[in-house]
């Protein structure tokens, strides 16, 4: 037992705020890093991105990738990186056409057959190695005591986008649920294999946490919620620890509303991220038995002034009882100052510079 | 004391089964009927709004709109009639253009001031006596024993249209919201001040209840739904007491997620109408001190099949049990099968005919 509790104060010295904060301890202050840290409104990200013509070739281009990664940890005393690409990247590796067109969201051609999909569900992975190399190039070059993340979007979430051919309100898929569940059904079941092992690849190349990606949780009624969320979030939680994963995982069910609360109880992960609209007693619920993370406006931190201190302040007042990571509710947006970004980061962290 | 028995008995026997279950009684079925349960699903609707060229024309013809409301209930069981009218009524009675192009959604003119706004906000409604005139003629057609519901949109939810010019993301309204306070708090100020006479106007003009719809409710965070929805709910219903409205109030705040007990709670209506998403156990939560409404998911209603009357079944199972209206979490769909609404409205009522 001694030996142990070396280890685990040696450990203390170097592990990340973020797998602290995951292992369910408080801390001092609460670890920071925002959803699309990365991205448009660096103008050294536009820089960057303009050197390449297609937002693919960008996302599998190791080196770019791992730069448009490290891009914010320079500027910023972020605690966690995550990873510089999409989760439209996995149904290519389905056989699924994916593209995007300059000034629109995503585009992705016919849906392969179930058949075919099943065939390749396992082996999907193996294509976006490229993924792996970056992590590897930004672990390698990150602090010890900044964690890397890595992340997938969640089957629903990916299913919608595949079904629909792109970006939508998810009315075409959601009514497929209904009239065609054998698809629905079959294809969640082909993502939550390919994703268990695109997940575990990036594990094994350097993410010290996962992240899942639900940004479609929205607007399912209870019975479908469960059916076409939480369910696969238990099946690919278990996947990942059958693959070896012993990493944390973080849930994302955007939109998911008062049904967060059953998400939680259910699905075994450690961090349990809430949207813009989470009240903060849905946060302390959670926090009884998960780490919580979020839950700042973009529109706020876009905005700024004096109400976004205050809502700074008040985040980490309400939550900062508990487990929690603070985080925004939803991605930067495009047209947010950094300066604005570099105000939140110091006003939780306490620090100007990154580390 | 025996004079008051007697007269709830006598009022008993021709009170509509809507009002029963607002007014807390558990009935031995729920009351029943459908957000836009009269609209384009309905051929002989496409045909009588054939006969006029522009949608506010249609809204502003008391003939032909009284006419839209009373279609459905021919067709079906349903317990309510809703006033066929539009949100974006009020916005032109506050001096701001309101278009619709075909095929498109609503399109607003440039924003009056807020000065030029105030100054209308009491007599805005004057310029909509034909949906007064409406809810006189539906009155005078149909059965005692059900009931006819006027409507507005909510403040917040009409804000978004005038301030953003149409249909959006309002993503410029909260926006707004931070950056511009003055200018929304104010304008929800004349809304709640325009909305409150609207609505004691259709009283006066035989709406027996009276429906807040606050479609955009979702996405804020939870001080901006408390300044935005919760509180302009409470003034709202305050000054429609004030004015001497004593029926009953739905309030129905689309997407509040988890923040729709804090408004329930909050808000002194008598229904709280749930969206789709709603878990059971949120309306069980809410039923202990408000009726509840909703919330069968309209892309089900449309699919069909025997997924469809196991719903149903379910929604009265789960919420059956306290005070309940039955309806779906959001309107019916164009393309929605008559047969499936009758077949829902007959599983509900026992009923196969229109009374």
């Amino acid at each position: 037992m001694s030996g142990s509790v070396s280890t685990q104060r040696a450990e203390t010295v170097v592990k990340p705020a973020l797998l602290r904060a995951l292992a369910g301890e408080r801390l001092e202050r609460p670890p920071v890093w925002f959803m699309r840290q990365a991205g448009r409104y660096l103008p050294e990200y536009r820089a960057l991105r303009a050197e390449t013509s297609g937002f693919i070739s960008f996302c599998l281009d190791p080196e770019r990738a791992a730069e448009a990664t490290l891009q914010p940890m320079r500027r910023f005393a972020f605690d966690a990186a995550i990873v510089f690409a999409d989760i439209l990247l996995l149904p290519m590796g389905l056989g699924q056409k994916v593209w995007f067109e300059a000034g629109e969201g995503p585009r992705l051609g016919p849906l392969p057959s179930l058949e075919a999909m099943q065939a390749r569900a396992t082996e999907a992975a193996q294509s976006l190695t490229a993924v792996a190399e970056t992590l590897t190039r930004v672990r390698a070059a990150l602090e010890p005591e900044r964690a890397l993340i890595g992340f997938a979007g969640a089957p629903w979430t990916v299913a919608t986008y595949m079904l629909e051919g792109g970006s939508s309100d998810r009315s075409k898929a959601r009514s497929l649920a209904y009239t065609d569940p054998a698809l629905v059904d079959g294809l969640i079941e082909v993502l939550v294999e390919a994703t268990a092992h695109y997940l575990a690849m990036q594990v094994r190349a350097g993410a010290q946490v996962v992240k899942l990606f639900e940004s479609w949780a929205e607007g399912l009624s209870e019975d479908l919620f469960f059916r076409l969320v939480t369910a696969p979030h238990m099946q690919l939680v278990a996947r990942l620890r059958q693959l070896g994963v012993e990493v944390p995982v973080i849930g994302f069910p955007r939109g998911a509303g008062a049904m967060v609360l059953d998400y939680a109880a259910a699905v075994p992960i450690e961090g349990v991220a809430l949207d813009t609209s989470a009240p903060a007693s849905l946060g302390q619920i959670i926090q009884k038995h998960r780490t919580i993370q979020g839950a700042l406006d973009p529109l706020l931190l876009r905005a700024g002034g004096e109400a976004l201190d205050r809502r700074v302040d008040r985040l980490i007042e309400q939550w900062g009882g508990g487990p929690y990571i603070f985080n925004l509710g939803h991605g930067v947006l495009p047209d947010t100052p950094p300066e604005h970004v570099a105000r939140v980061v110091e006003r939780v962290t306490g620090r100007v510079q990154a580390p």
